[in-house]
């Protein structure tokens, strides 16, 4: 072989690669006209996209900026698009010496359908995993060409076969309970194997791996069935909560397969989890190694951090969730593992959401016990050097307070200085550091924690008072899917256990719970409690926007009032295993001028108030009358 | 006998009363030329005192108004002294018809003697019991004429004889320990009755029952002795921390004997004490009803709460407080039951304070369990409803902090989630809510707890863990008297357990633990850890203003760092029960440029950084060097 001849074999690929320069995807995958922000950057990739001269020769918008970067592959493309803009389909067209590549984009018109309602403290949330919930769609339940092709229900592991469609055929039973908003675990697309890591199993069916933004998983029914999801929840009266994960991606992430540039993610010397602290990020006394590793350690092996201060990786993200509410028509935004994202970042993506969508409520999920770390997440009174701009969050540190207090009820502990209702009292109280606590959402479990059942020892008294808590203090309720007809589990040995199968939810499943004639006697206790509450939650405005008064507990009795103009609504408390007769003298500030009460949970009337009756373990709920 | 004479005998003791006006006190009982604040209020008492109308005929002295209250006894009189008056005895000229009142009251040049010196980080604060301290003056043991006129220091509720004499005798033994500030017990007057209480003896030794706040009490040598011992402990270098109580006064308070009006005590229908809640003053939720009981309801049954929401008792208060600090030539100013008083009036109060002496450290006790509401009542973050401008506090967060740590050293918690060090690290990280957290005066017990040693199971390992805590993290450390030389003891069965008598304090004490001799090998070893430490402390300005940086604990292992432009001290503690060799690399942001260093506490020299040696239960001090 001649010398030129090797040379040209050598050169081959080279050659080859350059004449082959083409665009395979563009995200945001569309946009829309008319929206308050006129700047998108897109992110363009393929082989060489980063090497083309792009223009953009279409009415309205203009091409401001091209961006390379690292990796060849990528574009990043900077539009600002004219109020007077029209829909229609956008030419990208690249050019690189001879070679044209050209790209439609779509430019929307927005639609009129609802969308960014909010939640308020006049709903009450019901949190669901899709793939646990309900089946509607069997032929969706695998797929061959996923990275996962497995579908097991006897499996903890595997996808069990829940969809969109499923959820969506028990809007009526959701919305029959008094639940007035839908929340799923992620939907986004995690197109993640199935992995084994030192003995444990890594499986992906909960969502929060995302493998492309823009796609819903298709084994929950794929984009369509989200939107159809949303539109037919919209149509019972019902909202849609999204769930949004910023901090991380699964591992098989697209854009993972060819990194547009190292600092996409943090990257460490060698691998680096965070240590799950929150404290150093809050403390003035921290050292800057203990935030880097909360903060860019990463959540766990198979989920790389993302580097949010990388202002392509900040556009990407923010850009997501606008196209999300757009195109989705969710009402409100649940922000996973909230804390470790950069805070910087969350207040510039929180800011352009609101932006959009004034009415849109953001709540973020901060695992932390004590109320000045969660004010820091959140829009507080505290003037922390960082102000968040969160309007609401998830209230953990309530959630603690209430399993601590139902653990103490029945015990000597419900009476002790700091244990009982004091518990609940006491953190409260320390709602002074809030801007506005009604606006933090409000659980007693949810799918990361042992079942709220289970962790008050299976008790139904315990069960009622802590949904009475939990339905008439302040704040947005949610509650975790099957915890109406008594779904119970602890964590142990995994997260699986506490995300059984909605039973009823599968073709030719033995009970069907969703029916009263499915539900055991103690089972439908628990759902006509649950409904009654929320229901009566739902139709008293007292119950979302009335203030809170609250009483130091005494002997174990807490009694606490939600009133407003319209009405005072009573809920006293007994958290002792013993009944009590409990004089109201104490608490006439708020019952001065009552005269009658009406028994919510048992339609009960009082016409006499000076003392009540308080069976064991129970919070009466009155409705005071003139 | 005649109708006439008859009427003349009735209205006799009238007549008799009219004619027998005069006046038994004027408080405060001098004041000065020279104060910031012109105004002074003259509280006048005596048979018929407020019937009189009142003339000032004095240079530079103005009476601007006579207020008469419901006691016809009372006059409160407003003056108005012109910077301009000379020092000298004013008359007050009361008249009555044809009755003249002519009282006498010293307007005295100030001195130049130094006195509000403040209390800051330099300083190390020594809490004593003056009753229970040192007895330099047997002549003033006891007082017939007094109402508890016992003596008797095999009685725990009787008095020990320990004086202000006693305490200035060991003015030497104190500096030679390190210490920059002493703090006694309330030295006012409190000549209260020896009394049963439900079976509970109620005594006075202590001092928070005041009966005259204008004398110190005789048996701790009186108004001259307490003056004397200001000087001779400036002279020593040292400063003087008064203990000032507005809460409340004890039940035979002169005033009490005859209210001036009912308004000047908390009055309710029926003796209602105080819940001890500080729940509901913070709490934005709280019934008006629980924040009244907390506040107005009294500490004790023979403690009757103040109203100091009168203007006259917070005006006889606040002039208390300045005259003292101007009499008697303190330097700080520690206040008891902080929150149980009005704060808006403890607003005025220290803002009067500061007003005539911008250095005097004010800190409060607030014996509260978390960090929000411990900002409440000092300078904070945290935009509350009130404000306080209460400079310092004691920080009872960190000594619940500090004793759960050290309970937890040497068990398998040391290493939890949340037990060991991390209590002390997670407690310093809420410093985010203070404007200056080193303000605060930081413990490890006082007068009312355990005392330490007890508390921490008796083991010395523990004690040199918690005092390098103490006297290396940030604030102004104080310790309580006999700490050094292992005081012990618990509460129970009376407070007076952990108010021993110090050994050596009075004349003909079979052991004298002012001195090394009198001490046992175990007490000298604590002595001289206590001294080595506070001398090192007192003479390095990098552990009074240096920074702090704490990394989070691992391994039951806490290392923190104060570092300035002088220098850096590093704190290693291995809070574990086996020895621990701690790679120093995650420290570099600290350790950079470091090379060797000093162990403060051995003075053993290293000369290599790269891994400490760390015993087990044990803080190793080292002084960085280059």
């Amino acid at each position: 072989m001649k010398k030129s001849h090797l040379l040209l074999l050598l050169l081959l690929p080279l050659l080859a690669k350059a004449q082959n320069i083409s665009i395979d995807r563009v995200n945001p995958t569309n946009w829309w006209v008319g929206m308050k922000n006129p700047n998108v950057q897109l992110l363009v990739h393929g082989p060489g996209a980063g090497t083309l001269t792009y223009t953009v020769n279409y009415p309205g918008v203009k091409l401001v900026k091209t961006n390379t970067v690292e990796n060849p592959n990528y574009a990043f493309l900077d539009l600002s698009i004219s109020p007077s803009a029209k829909p229609g389909s956008v030419r990208l067209v690249g050019k690189k010496g001879t070679q044209t590549v050209t790209q439609t984009w779509a430019l929307k018109a927005r639609d009129n359908a609802p969308k960014a309602q909010g939640v308020t403290a006049a709903d009450f949330i019901y949190l669901a995993m899709p793939d646990r919930f309900a089946n509607g769609d069997p032929a969706n339940d695998k797929f061959a060409d996923m990275r996962d092709p497995n579908h097991d229900r006897a499996n903890p592991f595997f996808r069990h076969g829940g969809d969109l469609q499923g959820a969506a055929q028990h809007l009526g039973y959701l919305k029959d309970l008094g639940v007035t908003a839908v929340w799923f675990t992620p939907v986004l697309e995690n197109n993640q194997p199935l992995t084994s890591e030192g003995g444990t199993m890594r499986a992906s069916y909960h969502g929060y791996g995302f493998t492309d933004q823009y796609s819903v998983d298709r084994r929950l029914g794929g984009n369509a069935a989200y939107k159809s999801f949303v539109q037919q929840a919209h149509a019972a009266g019902l909202k849609v909560v999204q769930d949004a994960v910023y901090n991380h991606v699964g591992n098989t992430h697209w854009i993972l397969q060819d990194l547009p540039m190292k600092s996409w993610l943090h990257q460490w010397p060698s691998y680096t989890n965070t240590t799950y602290r929150y404290t150093p990020i809050t403390d003035p006394h921290a050292a800057q190694i203990d935030r880097k590793i909360t903060l860019n350690g990463w959540f766990v092996p198979f989920l790389p951090d993302l580097n949010q201060q990388n202002p392509f990786v900040a556009n990407y993200l923010i850009e997501n969730a606008i196209w999300c509410v757009e195109n989705f028509g969710v009402d409100a935004w649940r922000i996973d593992t909230y804390l470790y994202n950069d805070q910087p970042f969350m207040n510039r993506c929180n800011a352009a959401l609101l932006a959009e969508y004034p009415r849109l409520h953001i709540f973020g999920e901060s695992a932390v016990t004590n109320s000045i770390d969660q004010a820091y997440y959140t829009r507080s009174k505290i003037d922390f050097p960082f102000k968040s701009n969160q309007p609401g969050a998830l209230d953990f540190v309530l959630e603690g307070a209430l399993l601590g207090a139902l653990k103490d009820t029945g015990t000597p502990a419900t009476t002790g200085w700091d244990g009982g209702a004091q518990r609940v009292y006491q953190a409260l109280a320390q709602d002074v550091v809030y801007q506005d606590p009604t606006r933090l959402v409000t659980f007693l479990d949810n799918h990361d924690h042992n079942r709220f059942l289970s962790e008050i020892g299976d008790d139904l008294d315990k069960y009622k008072l802590g949904l009475t808590w939990l339905l008439t203090t302040r704040g947005i309720p949610s509650m975790y899917y099957g915890t109406e007809i008594l779904m119970k589990n602890f964590k142990d040995p995994t997260d699986a256990e506490v995300r059984k199968d909605f039973p009823g939810g599968w073709p030719g499943d033995k009970d069907n719970k969703f029916t009263a004639a499915g539900r055991s006697a103690r089972e439908n206790e628990a759902f006509d409690f649950v409904k009654k509450l929320a229901t009566y939650r739902r139709d008293h405005k007292v119950l979302h926007t009335g203030k809170l008064m609250q009483y130091l507990p005494e002997n174990g009795l807490y009694v606490y009032f939600r009133y407003d103009a319209s009405g005072t609504v009573l809920v006293a408390s007994n958290t002792t295993d013993k009944p009590a007769a409990l004089p109201t003298a104490r608490f006439a500030e708020r019952m001065s001028g009552f005269t009658k009460g009406r028994n919510v949970l048992t339609g009960e009337s009082l016409s006499n108030l000076a003392t009540l009756q308080l069976p064991a373990k129970t919070a009466v709920v009155l409705e005071l009358g003139k």
